[in-house]
């Protein structure tokens, strides 16, 4: 049994979005049905060649099953942020859903790599090809390698949704740019990680390093840049956008890497083993080894990353988070970098639809419990 | 030791293309300038910012050293085709060069699901990131899935050299049809390709088709499509263009399987052995199925697809596929189809210049020793 106290505290009442102009529910219901129809044709286009159905339709309820819609969503206040009409054209939807299926391409390939049995409370889709073609030889490496195919599919439907668009010809290159940097550093994120993933190491730097590249940027700086450069953003507008998307993009991820360790799977939708067993080399574990004493630094070597972890083991791991501090220090870390997000935001001089968005994201991204 | 019977024929002279003017050497080398520009600038970018430089060292090796720049050539050529200027403009260039891009990720993902230890000569971007973290605690597992990022990294930047080439408004709808196009068609193709893998099966029209949507479509067909489409040409000249590489591209990977069973690694620069003990699905295989008695299907069962298959094992699989007649047969359908590529040069009424580069492709793709 998890005591009590590694449960996070319970997200205070939500914010009401004060403006009613920028309707984030809404844009999530077009993002959703672009990416439906788009999926469905596909499958059609599929079938009438006579390829397998279960590429298609495992994609489909992959991205259209579950997931937050962090990226469309920021994607739309970033339009609305340069001055963007509060109800998005079709073209600034479709470029937000490939943001989505791009998103859907980069999970598929970390459950492999990661060797993941759920995402979003289901089998991840390399286990559910690998149950499919249970007859085979070696169905789990089916399951990882037509996964991996399956994640590059994703990718290429990502660019044929962004470029297919309709994006003004005199705001493409600038959209480019945009997407280019955002893929690069998502790769560049993930090789870090990769490269960070063993025996528990306690380098902070290396650790936050990680969390800039693969999230901060990825999931929140050119989400908003894309749809600020849809829109025609200056310069200036750009950078005024980073001030609150890199502390509140580092927020984010530090807050999933407290769940992904302390969260409860039953609302996580995923094991909170995983992080621990595979070594994941958090900001987390980077502090409690900067602060375990010669005898918890033994323990925590000892255990962190090891195949066999179980949950006995990773009670006893959690336990020392605690109490080195770290857990502790890094929810002081999501506070410090969800204020100076805030502070960027009272200096941003967006218009109010754009500012009440991304308070409300702010807050919703950094006090979660899943 | 291989026996001579198993060698092919030594290829005839090379036919002198005989329009200066399309000078295919020239376009090579153009394509491989803009390469290493591009990835000296990815580079330059990593370092800047600190990040791991095998990134790009291992693409850019990977990506330089060389490759037959098949379908960069085609391109040109199908640019020619429909009317463009023999000295193709840079934008032509840069798009042909995407595509060389494309490979490289298609290849080195390939080769992480192949398992394949050697490509053109050196290992395999797998086993080179392996051997470079041989400290870490599973340098295998880092190698095959750093290998997946630096596959997807050069998906995404294959994108990025197409879509800032400069080609003209008028034209990039045309281009992006056929990329998109044949982005899908090679994932499914891959895809059919791992189904079909493992004990040997006999139908001929499941290892043909699979062999149109990896090779036919995506080598030749698609190529030839994206020079004719940056050219801005009719739909008919599109499907002349199909009737000529169908055909040929099916040729080509049927010269392929008969190298990668029966060629000389010191040619080919991969081993003979990986499609037999991985049981890939191939026509020749499908052929000596059908054709063998009981006593020789068992055989080809138990040897096809065993991991570990050693070199006597694949000289007992070699003489069944010769004395079943399954390699004639295929060497027989080369000489069929490139026939029919021939008829359908004859009929297309393309350009000398056109018309001479695909003669000398369709022989010296047909007939090849690597």
């Amino acid at each position: 049994m998890k005591s009590d106290t590694y449960l996070p505290a319970p997200p205070p009442p939500r914010v009401q979005n004060e403006c009613p102009n920028l309707d984030l529910t809404a844009v999530r219901h077009r993002v959703d049905r672009r990416l439906e129809e788009f999926l469905d044709a596909k499958a059609e286009a599929a079938h009438a060649r006579h390829l397998p159905p279960e590429v298609t339709s495992l994609l489909r309820d992959f991205v259209l099953n579950g997931g937050k819609r962090v990226r469309p969503l920021l994607c739309a206040v970033g339009w609305c942020a340069a001055g963007g009409d509060p109800q998005p054209p079709e073209y600034v939807i479709q470029a937000a859903a490939s943001l989505e299926m791009f998103h859907a391409f980069a999970l598929i390939h970390d459950d492999v790599m990661d060797g993941a049995l759920l995402r979003r409370g289901t089998p991840t889709v390399h286990r559910a090809l690998a149950a499919t073609y249970s007859h085979l030889r070696d169905p789990d490496r089916f399951g990882e390698h037509s996964a991996i195919l399956l994640g590059d599919l994703a990718h290429a439907w990502s660019d044929e949704l962004l470029h297919s668009a309709g994006i003004p010809d005199g705001r493409a290159a600038a959209v480019r740019t945009v997407t280019n940097a955002m893929r690069s550093e998502v790769m560049f994120g993930q090789y870090l990680d990769l490269l960070a993933t063993g025996p528990p190491q306690d380098d902070a730097d290396a650790a936050l390093r990680i969390v800039r590249y693969k999230t901060a940027r990825y999931t929140v700086e050119r989400p908003l840049h894309l749809g600020a450069a849809l829109a025609g953003a200056e310069p200036d507008l750009l950078t005024s956008l980073s001030a609150y998307a890199l502390p509140i993009g580092e927020a984010f991820q530090l807050r999933d890497d407290v769940l992904g360790t302390f969260g409860d799977p039953r609302e996580t939708g995923k094991p909170c083993l995983d992080d621990l067993r595979d070594g994941k080399g958090t900001l987390l574990v980077a502090l409690a080894m900067q602060h375990a004493d010669e005898e918890q630094r033994r323990t925590l070597r000892a255990l962190i990353g090891s195949p066999g972890l179980g949950e006995e083991d990773a009670e006893r791991i959690r336990h020392l988070l605690c109490v080195t501090g770290a857990r502790a220090a890094v929810e002081q870390l999501i506070g410090v970098r969800r204020e100076q997000a805030q502070q960027a935001l009272d200096q941003a001089n967006l218009t109010p639809a754009a500012t009440a968005a991304l308070q409300e994201i702010a807050l919703t991204s950094t006090v979660r419990t899943s």
